[in-house]
């Protein structure tokens, strides 16, 4: 089984080129391709599919050839990640698979996404983060405030204020009202970052995601952070800087997307040999 | 850049085909490979590389061919990883770079070691264990008793009595006395294990590895872990079945050697790109 491995700011992913749909993807081989010593080892898989070949994206061939089925590495099913819509970018675009353009149209389960490639840049054009109350996080003996943040997935975005965020021990999940989250929430804690040239606001944050531990870097998390920070600015569009721990995120809210930019790299291609892993 | 990715009950490896020794390897771009989420990720590296033409190997290579090149993943040296050297058994013989027979003399940095092959199982002749005396563990508020072992590298092994071994937070390092182990020591925490044919002993163990934290196995670990169980049983030969997180090594102890036997497979093989790496 072909595939390929790389990553965006640090959240990385098995992309498996399946241009037919022909591939019997299951949750207990993706997990086994996901699991980090017995498998390959990856935050995700993106499989490569021709929209018309998928019975999910069948709808959206007409506007975007290729379909991004994307599953989290326990073998479930997500709509979108925001970073591996940047891969899947980087990959259409290095395999020659997708035409260099200004712009290509990327069927998703969350719909049509935009991903516009500069440079060594790839950008996602995600929805607008609706922010939508406050909440409390609770994290080994500290309690603090947050805002909740839509972003399709559910956020809580929380300054850690005269707190190091270095510092903050996060091997534990944070703690979150579930009459608030009844499916958990993406935890964010955030400080000020350095000025950028070309920001209106910077931060940097750690994340804590649902199911998965503290990453190197969260997409629509970033995204999540740029609307707070802006509204705090009393700006309702604007770029924000964004350093998480895999790199900095550039994030550009305009009237109706957030654009979530930043490098994708691809590391390496091959061939895994799907009778040797450890599928459970 | 070529690479096999394999492991051993959970210790997982990048192999590097070398034969004429050409390849510019640096701490800094095994690190770089062994990166979890911005490489290929593995426990560590072995360089395949022909002993004569390998300087700390060539005085062997009339008696082994091929010299294990081993790297830990942060990229500091080793002299040998008994997992390590399971699997690199098994890509010898899988590729043909070694002859089928009934033993294999591999050049190491601990001297020539022998691994035989009989099906799935892969066996490395390893140093017998040397019981050194008694020394005392912490592990959050609990105090444990403990046998120091030399395997070559020191191994602390601990009974956990009437505690339930897979409720052990292991999150954080265990604390050794810095007097006893200037070092610092893997520490093994034990349990009695099912009864298992053929085996004198069957132990249970968790394995919490000096840099790496919590592994899914240790060679060297199973093999202290094994010496302890047969000289409590009052055997200074004999075999041992030791569970380990990632799977079964049963220990064979004569005279001279230590045989670590238990399964080695090989998951993908493919091409890295060292330009597309954090090399730092």
């Amino acid at each position: 089984m072909e595939f390929t491995k790389g990553h965006g700011t640090g959240n990385d992913f098995i992309l498996l080129p399946d241009p037919d749909g022909l591939l019997d993807l299951t949750p207990a081989l993706v997990a086994a391709l996901c699991h980090r010593r017995l498998g390959l080892g990856a935050d995700g898989v993106l499989r490569v599919v021709r929209s018309a070949k998928h019975p999910e994206a069948a709808g959206q061939a007409a506007e975007a050839e290729w379909f991004l089925d994307y599953w989290n590495a326990d073998g479930s099913g997500a709509e979108l990640c925001g970073n591996g819509l940047r891969v899947f970018g980087r990959y259409l675009l290095d395999t020659g698979l997708a035409a260099p353009g200004p712009e290509l149209a990327v069927a998703t389960r969350a719909g049509v996404v935009r991903v516009r490639a500069a440079g060594d840049t790839l950008s996602a054009g995600l929805a607008r983060p609706a922010l939508v109350g406050s909440a409390e996080v609770t994290l080994g003996g500290l309690h603090l405030p947050g805002t909740i943040v839509d972003c399709g997935n559910p956020h809580l975005v929380c300054p850690v204020a005269g707190l190091d965020l270095a510092g903050l021990d996060m091997t534990r999940a944070p703690g979150v009202n579930p009459a608030v989250f009844p499916d958990g929430a993406n935890v964010e804690f955030v400080a000020s970052g350095e000025p950028v040239d070309g920001a209106d606001v910077s931060m940097r944050m750690r994340v804590y995601e649902r199911g998965s531990g503290e990453t190197l870097s969260c997409g629509t998390g970033a995204c999540a952070v740029a609307a707070v920070a802006l509204a705090d600015a009393g700006l309702d569009r604007g770029v924000a800087a964004v350093a998480v721990p895999g790199g900095r995120l550039t994030l550009t809210l305009d009237d109706d997307t957030c654009w979530l930019a930043g490098p994708a790299v691809l590391v390496a291609t091959g061939d895994v040999d799907p009778a040797a892993l450890a599928i459970r």
